[in-house]
Parts: C-alpha cells; sequence; structure tokens
C-alpha cells in the first residue's frame, strides 16, 4: 500500500549515462533513459512485440530501440518505427512521468497524465551553494513504512548506532511530535551532552574543538510520499544551540528518500547535506563514507523485522510515545492512501 | 504443454561415462545410465523402497543399484534384488525408451511402450564423413515455446549479436515461411552484401577471402516436438549463393535441440555441423568457442522475457510477418497437443 | 508434526559465550542467552515493541536488551524496563524452558509451565570419566523422521559410507528389532569379520591391532522425541564380542539429537562418545574429524530424497524389516503425538 500520484527518487543522473536503466518501482517494472536531448523517461520495461524487457535495448536517434528484434519506442510509449513493419497499430505501453531536479531522477508512480510538479518537494539545500551532499542507495527488503518508523523514531541510534551517533541522552530526551497538515515533525533538543564520535568528527570538520561539552538537536520531517529530511547537528554549548552562529555549529540534513520497490522492498536514497565547510571533498567523502557505514547497521535489524512481522501477521506490536513520529507519519499516508482511492 | 510422445536429446554419450546422471526433462525426473554392455538406460529417479534418488547410486554387474540402501533396479524398472530382502511385490518404477543416435542420447518423454524410433529425426550431417560438428548445453529459464520463437525469427541477429552475426540487412530482407506437414520453413536469402565478422572467420576457416562481398542465407527448419535446424552460409557473390560450389562458400547447420526441463526452462543443446574444412579440429574449436558466446547472448534477454510474460500473464504480445515461423510452429505443436491429447 | 512437550538439543554452551543466538526450532523463532549469572533462557525472538528479532540484541543487567530501541526484556517474557516508558501494561512474550546438561543447552518446545525435568534423557557418557566426547552440527534439509530412518537402519553404511564403516556383512546380517513402552531397539551382531577402515583406526587408537578378525555390533536406541543412541564397536574375535574386556574391544556410543527447525529441516548434533583411551585428545579429534566427514555424506542423500517425497506426495513407499527400527520409532511418535493432543 503506497502513493502511487506522488513523486519518488528513482535513480541518479549518472545511471542513465550509459545505457537505459531497469529498475521496478512501487511493483511497476520501469525502464528509464535519457533521449538524444538528454531528457530522461521512464516507461513500462516491456515491448509489446514479444514482451522483451527493454532496459536491455539501447537509445538510437533519440528513441529508446529494443534489444531483442528492434523495435523503435518514442517517449510516449508509442512505437516509433521497427525495421519493416508498419507500427500505426501496435499497442502503446504505459509510460511514467519523470522529472530531473536536486541531483535525482524523480518518477511519478501514477497515471502520466496526473503528474503535478507542483507536488515536487523543496529541498533548498540542492540548490543553495552554502550546502554540500554526499549520499548513497541501499536495497532493503523491508516495507517502505518500517523505514519510515526508523527515521522518525531516532532512540534506535543508542542502540543500532551506539559506537556513532547513539548516546544515552537521546533515550533521556523526550521529544515532540505534532501534525501540520501533511507535514509531521518529531523534534528533541539535548543540552551540555558530550558530542558522540561522528559528530566530533563534524565538529573538526568545521574547525571547531571536539572536546567541549555540545548541545545536539534532532528534527525529523516527513512529508508524504515517503521523504523524511532530519535537521541534525550539535552546537557548542552556550551558544544557542538549534539557533547558534554558524561557526558555533554543525549543521546538517539527513535526507531520506525511500522508493518502495514492491510492498516489502525498497530503494532506500539516503545522504547528507551540510551547511558547514562546503568546499572540503575530503570532508564529503568522509561524511558519506562515515554515514554509509551507520546506516549500513539498520539493514539487518530491519529485515529481520520485516520477517517477524510476515511471519506474524497478527501480531499487534506497541505504539509508545516515541513511535509517535511513525504513527502520525502513517496517519498521513492512510489519510492520503483513502483520498487516492476516491479519486 | 509440451509433446510427451516424442525423443528429446537428454544428454551427452560421455555424461554416463562415469556414474548415472540425474536430470529433470519434460517435468520427469529420470536417471540416465548405461549398463553392462553399455547400453544406456533411463529410469525414474526414485527408489521404491525409500523414496531415495536413484541417481546417486552407481552400476553393478549392469544394474543401478541405489545408493542408499542397495536395492538393484533392473532397466525395466522392476526390482531385480536387495540384499536380504524378496522383491518380486516391490511396485515398479516408470522407465523411459532411450536411444543413443546422432552423438546424443535422446529420451522419450511419454510411455516407454509407445516410443516409436520412425519419429526420430534423420540428421545427415551427424553421420557423414562430410560434416564436423561442435556444441554445447546451456540452462536457461524460459519455456521452450520462447527459445523457438527466437530461432525461428533471426532478425534479432541485428540486436542480440550485432558484433558477430547482426546486420542490418537481416531486418532488410523479408523472410518466407511455410508449413509442410508438421515441417515449418523460415528463409532469407541476402546478395551482395558484406560478411559479419563470424562468417569473415569462417571464410578463412575455409581459406577463402574474408574482403569480398558475399551472398548471404538463413533456411530455419522447425519439426516437432522443438528441433530447430538451421542453414546458415555465405558464398562469394557472383558464384550461385546457396548454390554456390562447396569451394566458393561457407556453409553450416545450426543445431538446436531445445529440451523442456520444466514449464519454464529448458536444456539447450547448441551446435554447429559445418560441411568446409571438416578435418580442421583448431576451427572446430574456434566456432564452437564463438558459437557459445554469441549464443550465450540470448540468456538474459530470454529469461528476463520469461520473468515479463509470467508477471503479466494476460498481456498479448504481437505476431508480425517476421514473428512467422514461430507462429507456424506453435501452430504445428498445438495440432500435434492436441492429437496426443485425444489418443 | 513433532512433538512439542519434550526436551530437544537447542546449541552448545558455547554458542551462547558472547552474544544471544537466534534459532528456530519446532517452527519457533527462539532467542537464546545467558543471565548475569550465566544461566540460560530462551524467549520468543520477537520484541513486543516493534517486531524486532530480539536476538539482535545484547544482555546487560542479566536482562536481554533489544538492539532497536532498548526494550529491557526479563527471562519470564515480560517487560522489565525501557527508556522513558512504563513497562506495566506490554503484552508478554513467549518463554521457553530450558536446562544446560550434559554439555548441551535443551530447551523444552512447548509451555514452559509444563515442562518436565524428569522427561530429560539420562546420558551416563556425557557425566562420566570413563568416556570421552567430540561431535558437531548438520543443518540438513529434511524431516527429522528421515534422519530417525536413516539411524535405525544402519544397511546404508554399506552404500552411502562404504569406504569408511560399510561393509557388505551389515547386509547380510538380519537386525532384531523391539519396542519396549516408548523406546525401540534395533540390534545387530557381526562375527569374525574384517574392521572397515574407521574401526581399524579405532582399535588402533586403542593399542590394539587392527589386522585380526573382529566381532562387530550395532544397537541403535530411539527414544522420543528424537534422539538416537547408537552403540557401536569391535572386539578382537573371541573374546566375547560385545562382553569383551575394554582391553579387547573399541566401544563406543554414536550420539545423535536431531532438533526439528521446520516441518523439513533439523538441527543435526551428531558426536561420539567413546570408552577407551579417553584422554588421548589427539584421538578424540581424529574421530571427530572422520566422523564428521562420514556423516556428511548422508547430507545429499536425505535431502534429495526429502525432495523427492515433497514432489511426490501420493507414492507410498516400502517399509521392509530393515525399516522396523524406523518404523517402529514412528510409530511411538505417532503415539506420543496423539497423547499431546488429547491433553
Amino acid at each position: 500500500m503506497f502513493l502511487k500520484n506522488a513523486w519518488y527518487v528513482a535513480c541518479l543522473p549518472e545511471d542513465l549515462a550509459e545505457k537505459p536503466l531497469g529498475r521496478k518501482i512501487c511493483n511497476e517494472s520501469m525502464v528509464f533513459y535519457r533521449d538524444g536531448q538528454g531528457t530522461a523517461h521512464a516507461l513500462e520495461d516491456f515491448c509489446p512485440h514479444r514482451g522483451a524487457p527493454l532496459s536491455l535495448g539501447r537509445v538510437v536517434n533519440g528513441n529508446l530501440v529494443c534489444g531483442y528484434h528492434g523495435l523503435e519506442m518514442g517517449c510516449e510509449g508509442k512505437t516509433v518505427a521497427m525495421p519493416g513493419q508498419r507500427v500505426g497499430g501496435f499497442p502503446p505501453i504505459k509510460r511514467f512521468a519523470v522529472t530531473e531536479k536536486y541531483g535525482f531522477i524523480w518518477v511519478w508512480a501514477g497515471n502520466a497524465d496526473q503528474a503535478d510538479l507542483s507536488l515536487m518537494p523543496t529541498l533548498e539545500w540542492a540548490e543553495s551553494a552554502e550546502w554540500a551532499y554526499g549520499g548513497g542507495l541501499y536495497h532493503i527488503n523491508c516495507d517502505y513504512r518500517l523505514m519510515i518508523d526508523n527515521l522518525m523514531d531516532l532512540t534506535h541510534e543508542t542502540y543500532v548506532h551506539a559506537s556513532s551517533i547513539g548516546q544515552p541522552e537521546i533515550d533521556e530526551t523526550p521529544c515532540v511530535t505534532k501534525t501540520d497538515g501533511d507535514h509531521v515533525t518529531t523534534s528533541r533538543f539535548m543540552s551540555n551532552i558530550e558530542a558522540p564520535p561522528f559528530w566530533k568528527m563534524a565538529l573538526r570538520g568545521n574547525n571547531l574543538p571536539d572536546d567541549q561539552l555540545v548541545d545536539r538537536w534532532q528534527i525529523c520531517h516527513f512529508t508524504p510520499p515517503s521523504h523524511v529530511m532530519i535537521e541534525v547537528g550539535v552546537a557548542l554549548a552556550g551558544h544557542g544551540g538549534y539557533d547558534a552562529p554558524d561557526d558555533k555549529k554543525a549543521y546538517s540534513i539527513v535526507v531520506d528518500f525511500i522508493t518502495p520497490e514492491t510492498d516489502t522492498s525498497i530503494w532506500y536514497f539516503w545522504g547528507m547535506a551540510r551547511k558547514f565547510n562546503v568546499k572540503d571533498a575530503a570532508l564529503t567523502a568522509a561524511i558519506r563514507e562515515g554515514q554509509g557505514k551507520i546506516f549500513s547497521e539498520d539493514l539487518e535489524m530491519l529485515e529481520r523485522q520485516q520477517a517477524n512481522l510476515l511471519r506474524l501477521p497478527d501480531r499487534r506490536t506497541l505504539n509508545l510515545n516515541i513511535d509517535a513520529g511513525g504513527v502520525q507519519s502513517r496517519r498521513v499516508i492512510d489519510k492520503c492512501l483513502a483520498t487516492e482511492g476516491n479519486a
């Protein structure tokens, strides 16, 4: 159960540099490619001739040519030509609306005619020279909502990521969760604590001392269909915390685009945008490596949690105060699903 | 849906040199072995004692001895002996008719009592000193009919095998397809074209120049249950094409025995018989290696086509003029299946 | 179909040295761990908070702490604490009765409240200084009863283990099978035979000549739920066989604890207890290595037998005199299952 009428991150621009990419998204097998002008397109990954996957083909003169018998498919899903054939009566295949923005290729999983660019998220960090970004992609066998739960309840950092970003003060500090329209926020502010190893590294990356007490914050933002942006950071204690000047803090946004592949698997695009020392490419690489290692620690937990839930489908789990972020996010999803169903 | 009352290639003679071979054919788990005289036999791969696979056993005194508790099975499927047991009342297991011919072990997938040697194909190339042969075996996860389609429509060479045997002239030259009884033929003749790389290699193999224009032909022959023999070759232009004398052409038969394993998997015995420079073993090896590489290019396409069709079972695909070979072959299969069902 | 109200070997003591162990037994996902006093416990491997597997957690202050969000689970299956939460109303999870004895961790697969220590087997070899023991664990994809059949009919040694413990005299010598309550025994005594290679090694291990004729015995003992202890050995001929003095024979017990994982897979704890030269650790290692190699020969046979039986569920197999041990053991199991079902 996922929203179809929504924009999902499908892949990175460089994934389409050489050849078409076949990727299943929201249970739809899609092929992504660039035409002669470099514009990205997505179609059903199914040649109307004999059912071969178009993603094994290549782009010639801007059209996607099936790698089996040479059918030339246009970007609207209508066959353009085929050697020795009249193609006027060939049945069309589904096309998907695609847009390239913010350093990602996005796809509208529902009816292309209803694709609504006004529903694209606004990502300031992706377009501003004041920010640097690095990220990666994991494939995980779990319902996308388990990953939303994970990201909207950061007490798991204390346990899953104990050696990098976890610390007991996260557990000890209550979070505040609220829903504003479709936007769910869950916030936690910690004062006068020791920075955990990852954040000491970040402080040094911003040329700040790593041996002083800090204020730390985590502000998780969920928006449909399944985007979670988390404002995170530490400031040297006594300078205003979240509101401290840039030269007294290390401030980042954890970027999470969770794209359902099937009901129980996801393409997880993770990354970190930072607002300090943005020209330091080595720092970008170090943060990316650190984050990749930390986020890989969630994989086994999520996959085995999913296996447990599949094994015991009738078993109820608990919704505690720490789960409010996930609970309210799921409520927003359910509301949007109902709206979509009625439309 | 495959014909049971037919001869299929099961394995190669050398596959039975050391020990029994377990192989599933037409959804039947079979064990193949040679008796004391070297005669090949096939039985159900199921010991009537406790259900162990007989293919884990060995041949002693001409009988297949179960590797679990020593039951001795005779080649008719009746238990011959077992240490300390009276075996008269043991239930028989299914036997399958086997014949060894043309360098292959063949099995009749249906009732052994109805096995009809007159239905064996006639393969002149396999018994004549004027021909040389080399081949191999691939396991592919697809319906056997998808491979028949593949072989009866060689326009795919232009796309799947672009760097070896493909060339645009294949697409540009219409094929002629006809059915004569159970025999479907689809032919294409191209004149005054450049030979593609594989055929330049073959021309050199027959001590002919590779820089002259050639005439090229492809004559695909389907016969039930699933054999496709393809006459292929090139002749130096101006010498009569297909009918050119042997010293002006390189003439071969692509040999394809497609043995269903299950509804969606096959044992694909491929090879090439050639009628030139037949004593050159190095040439045989070079052609075999080249063909093996070319034919491996079909694997991913066929397996992913099959996955697409399984995912979308109600989706209709197109039957174009180039598909006539496959369409008519399937029509012959359906007719034979109906006959078999009525018998 | 396996007995739940019974003790099964779950793991070895050293498996719990570092961290919790997740293992499925009798279709129940369990987590095993030691508390602060070192006492072993087993619980359902399911955190009541969000369904994460508790086996990914760790033990803190004697409680199992979930590795996802820090829920502290007590050994009775009741949540003890969780940071920032009142846990009184949390639903309990299933606990399993565990006992550590004879060098193994045992679990009662049924209701913990009915766990009955008087049903633990008595294993003299595991507690006496007159015996030495070595063993291992295999995971096999077969019904546990196929392994019982295997062990209660040792004629398979002649075929499966021909080069180590098999010999034709096993086939030639009838076995005697009887049931006494829930205890099934099948015995075979062979006189004046040559010792097979494994037993020659054992004779040398007891400083006895390996070039003399021997008497050999195999006495298989089945007891529910699925334990098979096999008295095995050889004595120099003419000294009383099974009753020969210890310095004229090599006498061992083959130890088989067969723990169902699912309906068609098992954890197979195998080993050998010997009553000769017990202080020779190198001999223990050599026997363990030899036995491990021999027992690995059964794996493919059992897994492919299981596959055959799953493929042909309606096919009846034979119960011969050599199968009496397995047949009577299954009868005992069926009787116990019926009793359990009525309770």
